[in-house]
C-alpha cells in the first residue's frame, strides 16, 4: 500500500492543519492512525508497537511489579528535564522502589487540540531517550485528544513492568526498629526548578530539577546484598510525606537530624524567600532507604558512586515512639513534629 | 494513630470544602492521603492497593499481555455506562484481543479541581464494579489534581496486565487467507449512546451503549480450541477502521457482506438522521474475530452463548485482493472500498 506521508506538506492531509494536534488526532480514524504511525511510533522504536495490536507481548517470569502514574506538570519543559523524561523516571522509580528492574512501560498521551506537532515531538523524543537510558521499552501505548480548552497541552500517563530482584518483600511493611534512614542525595530541587520555570522567577545561580532514574543504584544496593528494609522516592510531598507514609504504614517512629538532611544553598536561599519547608519541596530523582545499622555506612558509599547520588547521607533511625509519627532534630537539639504537607503548596509539580 | 475521618464533618479537614475535589488533593500531603484513603482505597478494596506501596507486587507467570487506555469520555455518564465502567471494560477488552486472561488493572484519576466527591464517588464504585464482574484486581493507582478551567471534569487511566492462554499468537501478523471474519453483535450503540447523552437528543427508543467486558467469551473460545487468528475490539472509529488496520498490517484484503452486518433499527434510524456511516461509528462492547472457515459456524454458536454475543454473524472473508484494502459488498451486489474515518465525527467517544 502506498502510504501518504501525513507530515510531507506536498501530500493530501487528512486533517486542515499539519502543525498542530487536531480533533481528528483522536478520533480512531485515517488521521489517528497517521499521527500514531508517524510521529508516535517512530519516536518510540520498538517491535511491540510496530505488531499494531491492542498490547504488547511480554517477554518475562517470575514476581513482577507493576505501577502507574499520571503527569500533568505545568510547564512541560523545564530546567533539567520535561513532562516525557519525567514521566519514563518518574514510573521506573515507582518500580525500581519495589525492588524491580524496570522494563516495559506503556505510554498514554492525552493531547489538547491545538498543541503543535512540534512540541509532541519534543516530548516524544525526551520519552524515548529517558526509556533508553534506563533501558526499559515503551511497548504500549495510546493517544487522546480533548478539544481546545478542555485541557492544559499534554498529560502523560505511564504504567510500569518490572520483575523483583529483590530477595525478600522491599515496603513499609518490612521496616525495622534500629533501621537507619538514608536519603540518596540533596532534596528539593526539582520542586524549586517548577516554580521558578512557571512563575517566570530567575535565581542568580540557576536551579535544575533533580528528575533521573534512580533504577542502576537501588539494583546495585540489591546485588551487593544490602538488606533494604523499605526504599521510597521522594515526590510529590516530599521528604517530609515519604517519612510520614512509611511512619504511618509501618506504626513505627522516624526521628531525622535536621543538620544531616543534604540541601544545596540555592534551594535553602529559595525556600527561605518563598517560605517553603524544603522537607515539603518536590524531588524526581532522589529516595529514602531503611537498611539495618551494619549495612548503612557501606549503603552510603554504595550510593555515592552514581552522580544521582554523590550527596547520600544517613538522615536518620527508626525509633520506638512516638509511634506512626515523625520527629526532627533541629539545630539547636529541639526535636519538632514533621508532618505531611497540609493543604496545596506547588500544584502541578509532576 | 487516631485518624480523622476526612469527610465526616464533624472532624477538622486539611481543605477548606469537602464537597469537592481541591487542588490540595493532588499535592502529596494530608490531604492527598486522606482522599486516597478515605474515597478511593475503599471503593476499590484491594490488599494490594493497602499496602500503601509505590508499586504492586503480582502473582503471575508466563507469558503476559500488558496495555493501557487513557479515557476522556464526554459526558461522565451516559446510558449503558460511565467513565469507570469504560475504564475497565476499555483495558480488559484489549487484554482479552491478545489470548490473555486479564488479571490486574492500574487506575490513574486526573481530576479537575471543583469536581465533586459525589460525582468521583460513583465512578469509583462503578470502577469496582466492572472490575469484580471481570474478576479483575484494581491493584495500583495514582491520583492528580489539575486547576480549575485547566481540565474537564475527570480522565482515567487504565494499564492492564494479563496472563496469555491462547496456544499461539493472536494478531494481524497470524491472518491467513480464507479465514472468516465474524463480529460478535450488532454495531454502533455507544457512539450514538454517548453522542446522544452529550447533544441531550431524546431517541424514542432509547439506545444504550454496549460497554462491556468481552473476557468471557474470548476464553471460551480458545478453551474451545478455536483457532482465533486475530481478535480486535471495535472502539473509536468503528468496525472500518478495525478491519483496515488488520487488512493493512496482514497485507491481505478483507471483503465483507454489508446486510450481514447486525445493526438495531434505533442505530440505523440515528445514523441515517446525523449522517453517520455506522461502519464508523465507535462501540465499546463488541469484537471482530479472524477463525479458519472449518471453525467458523463452532465460533457463532460460542458466542450468542452470552448476551453480549447474541447477534454474533458471520460478516466476511479473508481474500488475496486488493491487498491491504476492505471492501463491503452493498445490498445491490455493488463493492465499494471502506476507508478509515477520515476527520473526525465524534470527539472524546471513550
Amino acid at each position: 500500500m502506498t502510504r501518504t506521508n501525513f507530515f510531507d506538506l506536498s501530500c493530501p492531509s487528512p486533517v486542515p492543519d499539519r502543525e498542530t494536534v487536531q480533533l481528528a488526532h483522536g478520533g480512531g480514524g485515517r488521521a489517528m492512525k497517521q499521527l500514531i504511525d508517524e510521529i508516535v511510533r517512530p519516536a518510540f522504536q520498538d517491535p511491540e508497537l510496530d505488531r499494531g495490536h491492542d498490547g504488547a507481548l511480554l517477554d518475562v517470569n517470575g514476581p513482577l511489579a507493576f505501577t502507574s502514574d499520571s503527569y500533568v506538570v505545568r510547564p512541560l519543559f523545564f530546567p533539567g528535564g520535561d513532562i516525557g523524561s519525567l514521566a519514563v523516571n518518574g514510573t521506573v522509580n515507582d518500580l525500581a522502589m519495589c525492588g524491580a528492574r524496570p522494563l516495559y512501560l506503556s505510554v498514554g498521551l492525552i493531547l489538547e487540540e491545538g498543541l503543535s506537532i512540534d512540541t509532541l515531538r519534543r516530548v516524544l523524543a525526551s520519552t524515548r531517550g529517558a526509556a533508553v537510558a534506563t533501558g526499559v521499552r515503551l511497548v504500549t501505548g495510546d493517544t487522546k485528544v480533548v478539544d481546545r480548552g478542555k485541557m492544559d497541552g499534554m498529560f502523560i500517563n505511564t504504567a510500569g513492568v518490572g520483575k523483583i530482584v529483590a530477595p525478600s518483600k522491599i515496603g513499609p511493611e518490612s521496616v525495622r526498629l534500629g533501621d537507619v534512614v538514608i536519603v540518596s542525595g540533596d532534596i528539593g530541587r526539582h520542586g524549586i526548578a517548577v516554580m521558578a520555570a512557571r512563575e517566570g522567577f530567575g535565581f542568580e545561580t540557576p536551579i535544575a530539577s533533580d528528575c533521573a532514574p534512580l533504577a542502576a543504584p537501588v539494583l546495585a544496593l540489591i546485588n551487593e546484598g544490602i538488606a533494604t528494609h523499605c526504599l521510597r522516592d521522594l515526590t510529590r510531598g516530599g521528604l517530609a510525606s515519604a517519612a510520614v507514609e512509611i511512619a504511618e504504614s509501618s506504626g513505627l517512629a522516624i526521628a531525622l537530624e535536621e543538620q544531616a538532611i543534604p540541601i544545596c544553598a540555592e534551594v535553602k536561599s529559595a525556600c527561605e524567600l518563598f517560605g517553603f519547608d524544603p522537607l515539603h519541596v518536590a524531588n524526581e530523582g532522589r529516595f529514602i532507604a531503611f537498611v539495618p545499622q551494619e549495612d548503612a555506612a557501606r549503603t552510603v558509599e554504595i550510593l555515592r558512586r552514581w552522580p544521582v547520588g554523590k550527596n547520600a547521607a544517613i538522615i536518620g533511625a527508626v525509633e520506638e515512639s512516638p509511634r506512626g509519627r515523625v520527629t526532627c532534630r533541629g539545630p539547636l537539639g529541639v526535636r519538632r513534629a514533621v508532618d505531611m504537607l497540609s493543604g496545596e503548596q506547588l500544584p502541578r509539580i509532576c
